[in-house]
């Protein structure tokens, strides 16, 4: 039987449950393939740390690159390093050696993949990298190729589990953001310097290469727009539910006329909408294309096993293309043309407004004056809550381009009468 | 620029949706595979019916299925005529000469799949059939290529749009069985004789062919038990609600210690479930793995676009394969052994009875007794409605194997104080 040789570079979280993955069904993979697969080398910063690691018994553990680099018998490389370097020079190193390579790395495919892509090309070899959007959900395969014959015109993502964890934890409890942040880090679902997180841009990598294969197109984490959700406090969210909403951040890709505009946001989203139910650290990826119309991809968007579970479904892929002598072919993120981008300021959308402004007569007169001269109605208004001297305001104003939002909102914190603008939130509408 | 020549077996909501998709995104499938895609030849009855239809100006209409197997410059055969015959005969005989074939024949794959994937194999073409299940909602493919690491444990599938439609209408509405049926027919999502969907025998199909690739087995329409929804009322979609629950008809595939049990029944889903919030026409399948945990596909299960969405992913696929030299490799369906098969009475679940009986004293004590006697708890009694001389009762009972269920059924529909025995449905766990 033939043997196929595989280098793991890196054995954090993802890397030992890739073997773990490898160990527990070796069987039933083997039999698919006919072939063994044989996890021969793994490279670690500390290799004498496993020396003892049951796992890893009678498999090279090496702090040297080039005894990857340099064995011959090395078909594919698995990248769960993380971050840019050095895996990216590993990762140029081995295609340009004609090793096919795995990654679950979300930082380098965003920033990268489009290059990655060409020089896997050039050297007939795989790069694939199910791992690096929503964990274990299969939906960079399926939007490249069961959704071939689709022009893709959306992408909705919930694609962070941190976010949507605490935004679930606030909507479920009704604690406060600071506490429910704090929750999610003693738990391990947030890290002890959340930014990447609740910032949005970990969602705004995972919306870059879901753009690249969906789109067909050439987009990075540069073109991404990013709002997070570190704004978002209780009241936000009560209202959102009293009016029939939840509060979700969106990585969110829309094909437009005369481009594309790629946008991370926390929206309001309908309790009717699919999205909707998707909670905790789980992650949904929702999709329209001109074809299927609409269909959602749903999973644990990380986590050990399940992130290996993408892995390895490249790694068996690889396999396929090894056997079939068909590797650097049928390959996701295969175009490189840049794509025109549709200004994200001419984009429509209902929203919500938070105010907080003086109690006073004559104040709800020239907040709607605002509104109005800037040609956008509200569609509701409501005071909720006194404050000694103030009351709170929430609205809701139909569809209107965000540059108009912006220039309200400009237009409101200039009002002597409002005391803060304490939000503005996407809405969500209910035909999405 | 290479052309690939294509026939469709069919021309009716699938095969003119296919038409469509061509048409419509026909630039942008030829870009991603650098070849010309040609509808060359259509099989339809009467030809004459169509020589007006501007889809298939240029295209050869014929009834004579020899057009399409004696033209060697076909390459693909698209069969969706559905049904059994001739479709079996035109896929084997296409297969036998060399032609690939994309089918979205639910009954013929139900029945044959494994039988036919041997044939695809032993010419070296491609046999896929993405569209038998789910209509546009990527599944195959992914449960077989993306989840190829793991070993499938269960799969719940809504599959049905016409049963999820009725019993999502009389949740939301609170109309009868009758009155939902009635209205799925009207607006053309039940058929004439509602047999086929309401009895849970297309639900059964779509179970085979999800398990066949899921599970890797060969398994068919004949091993899964079928219970439809024809017993559902009223009564029990608004118990369920006020429980936390809604009915939905499943299709489950379950690995169990010595084989794997295959059964379509109705089940109160919990609320909290990601499956309960799948309404109307929609489809969605949950597969748990175990290396993935649980993942779910979602969207709309039918409908000639979206059905052709996975035709023609399925025909973009197979021109992959045969610019590679690799047709009749990695196909879905390729292990052809029989599974042991797990005894449906042995599985353990929840139940809930709805029993009608007479409203004197001694009553519960004795229905009490018959549930004792066969070693169920009841965890939950209701008494909800009193008719003139009749009490209704509710149970739900813990988990408990199938067989002790029927037994209960048996000695309760013994009883003298025992109307009827209005419906018994499994709950699913929380857990699931």
């Amino acid at each position: 039987m033939k043997e196929i040789n595989i280098a793991l570079l890196g054995f954090g979280t993802v890397g030992s449950g890739t073997a773990e993955a490898l160990r527990r069904n070796r069987e039933f993979i083997e039999r698919q393939l006919g072939c063994s697969v044989h996890l021969k080398t793994v490279l670690v910063r500390h290799p004498e740390k496993y020396a003892q690691l049951e796992l890893l018994q009678g498999v090279h553990v090496t702090a040297d690159f080039q005894d990857v680099l340099k064995d011959p018998s090395i078909q594919i490389v698995i990248e769960v390093m993380g971050g840019i370097h050095p895996a990216k020079e590993y990762i140029y190193a081995a295609l340009q050696r004609g090793i096919n390579v795995v990654s679950a790395n979300k930082d380098l495919v965003a920033l990268y993949g489009p290059e990655i892509i060409q020089i896997a090309l050039m050297n007939h070899v795989n790069f694939s990298c199910e791992a690096s959007v929503g964990g274990g959900i299969p939906v960079l395969q399926p939007l490249h190729d069961s959704l071939a014959a689709n022009r893709i015109d959306k992408i909705i993502g919930i694609v962070n589990g941190t976010t949507n964890y605490i935004l679930t934890s606030m909507t479920d409890t009704g604690e406060s953001y600071e506490a429910a942040l704090a929750e999610a880090q003693a738990k391990g679902f947030a890290e002890a310097d959340p930014t990447n997180d609740v910032c949005g841009y970990d969602a705004a990598r995972k919306l870059a290469i879901l753009t690249a294969i969906g789109f067909r197109a050439n987009v990075t984490f540069d073109d991404v727009l990013v709002e997070g959700i570190e704004k978002i406090q209780q009241e936000d969210v009560t209202y959102a539910r009293d009016m029939g909403y939840v509060i979700k951040l969106l990585a969110v890709a829309l094909r437009e006329e005369n481009g594309v505009a790629l946008n991370v946001y926390p929206a309001f989203v309908p309790k009717s909408h699919p999205l909707a139910s998707v909670k905790g650290a789980y992650n949904a990826i929702y999709v329209v294309g001109n074809v299927v119309d609409d269909v959602m991809f749903y999973g644990q968007g990380a986590g050990s096993l399940p992130t290996a579970s993408a892995v390895m479904g490249d790694v068996i892929s690889t396999i396929k293309h090894i056997h079939n002598g068909s590797t650097g072919t049928g390959m996701i993120l295969t175009d490189v043309r840049r794509i025109p981008f549709y200004s994200s300021l001419k984009l429509k959308d209902s929203y919500y407004f938070r105010l907080v402004v003086d109690d006073t007569t004559g104040v709800l007169a020239s907040i709607a004056r605002i509104f109005a001269d800037n040609g956008i109605s509200i569609n509701e208004m409501v005071q909720k809550r006194r404050f000694e001297k103030f009351a709170e305001l929430m609205l809701i104003v139909d569809t209107s381009p965000r540059e108009s939002i912006l220039r309200v909102e400009e237009s409101l914190k200039l009002l002597p009468t409002v005391k803060s603008v304490a939000n503005i939130i996407r809405v969500m509408s209910h035909e999405n």
